[in-house]
């Protein structure tokens, strides 16, 4: 299945969406501004889903929302996750950050008001702030049932679904507060969506990520282009890890890193400038798409 | 003024606590479980509080809840913030984040899951997951009105009022995971209260701060002693750096790093162990006081 909120006319509503994507129909939630959560809650209570609450409606005529417009805690976020990623870091900054033998996950989190949806405009916070803004193509694990301490060998019965994030990422800021949670947490800084599939119809460790740059003036770059299956902590991994002595909850998102491709990666490195946009498609869940412009 | 949250019998309350401590007023919230957030809201407004829903208790019958049980969001804490601190972490793994003249603050976040009462026990994680549990005395402020790009000449204006926590802390995940907000975030790592002091009553910007460790076979030692006004990012200057681009919102909690005297910069490190309790008092405010046992 795939859950998804969104806009019709000036209300909000929460429901399912058809496999091909086309298709919305919303359900009978108590309060459509928590979005999916109560799906999830609802799944993992082993109540059902709600009843539909008015007819299907075409996706092209709704305005979709981030599934989890307003998650209740940080999103818990991975740093350099990917082989490929952390190799193009050896040449920058972060590169006291890269993994040896002994290396444990990064985890690092978001602000939830950093969620935007998937096709709203992400804001540059201006040069004041930050001159070095930055794009992460991610696979984001939405969990559903709770859980404390949980092995990696019963992790995947935790996962709810997946969605697209960017993990959008102030390079300066990172820097300069040697933690990395400002750097991440500017207001919009996390467009998420276009749903969530549920972990029935998606193995989140086996599938393709892509991410392109749009150019203000100029044609779509193919930017990062990458398989979850290069991860260098695994989906299980991050879940035991996250849980240590921390009780996940129904509607956590962990964000699982990003393959190769960033702009700090390039050299020499580039930045998002006002008009540009970035398009994110991952296999199996579908693609987001967001313009950046000035605050 | 002070806002607290409580329990009396099964039921859960907020409203007002007197001058002397002594006595407790409940106010008509529409949810307690809020705890102090809809006053702080009310206040914000400029609707003023609520009208008492029930008559004056002495605070000896109740059992006092964190002011703020369940934030809505992660809560922001500033890393060695003390020159007292800061000198005692030279020697320690932590050497590299030591302030140089072009140094910005180091934010990280505690999940919100990890807040309890002022005398709540806190639960060691077991040594499977951390064998290096440190205390530390902090003042939080508590954000009212909300703002985005605060500058710190008007920054105090957004300040609601202080309250104190325990930002309890695994130094060993703090290290292994370069990123400290798993270290931090443990399920019950951050004692809060024993209520919120307006700013209109304390200037947090200069008042004492102390902690002691009371072991479970011994005497109480004062471990932590030290000023507000050592801070080496004092308050407005706080709240300048996490508005930058990150609309602060009524009822945000910012943990302002504590003073020197922490467990892992003792010689050799000392670690809180099962039995022992940790008390925080700051002049203005009062004082917490939490046991820790093995989870």
């Amino acid at each position: 299945m795939r859950f998804a909120s969104w806009y019709w006319g000036d209300r909000s509503y929460a429901g399912t969406v058809s496999a091909d994507g086309r298709e919305a129909t919303p359900l009978a939630v108590r309060d459509p501004e928590r979005g999916a959560l109560e799906l999830i809650e609802r799944m993992v209570s082993g109540d059902g889903l709600p009843a539909p609450s008015g007819p299907r409606l075409p996706v092209s005529a709704l305005t979709l929302r981030a599934p989890l417009p307003r998650p209740r805690r940080n999103l818990l976020c991975v740093g350099r996750n990917y082989r490929s990623h952390a190799a193009e870091l050896a040449s920058s900054v972060f590169r006291d950050s890269l993994p040896d033998k002994d290396a444990w996950p990064i985890l690092f989190t978001k602000l939830p008001e950093t969620v935007v949806g998937p096709h709203d405009t992400v804001l540059l916070p201006g040069a004041a702030v930050s001159e070095q803004i930055d794009y992460e193509s991610e696979l984001a694990v939405v969990i559903g049932r709770p859980g404390r301490n949980i092995p990696r060998s019963r992790a995947m019965d935790h996962v709810c679904g997946y969605t697209v994030v960017n993990d959008v990422s102030a390079r300066d800021v990172q820097v300069r507060h040697q933690q990395w949670m400002l750097g991440k947490s500017f207001d919009t800084f996390c467009p998420m969506g276009p749903w969530i599939v549920t972990a029935d119809e998606l193995d989140g460790r086996d599938t393709r990520l892509r991410g392109w740059l749009l150019p203000r003036n100029g044609e779509p770059v193919l930017r990062q282009d990458g398989s979850t299956r290069d991860m260098i902590f695994d989906i299980p991994t991050l879940i035991e890890t996250c849980s240590r002595g921390i009780t996940l909850l129904p509607g956590d998102v962990i964000a699982t890193g990003t393959p190769s491709g960033v702009g700090m990666g390039l050299s020499p490195p580039q930045w998002l400038q006002p008009g540009d946009a970035f398009r994110i498609e991952i296999d199996g869940i579908g693609a987001i798409e967001n313009r950046f412009e000035l605050a």
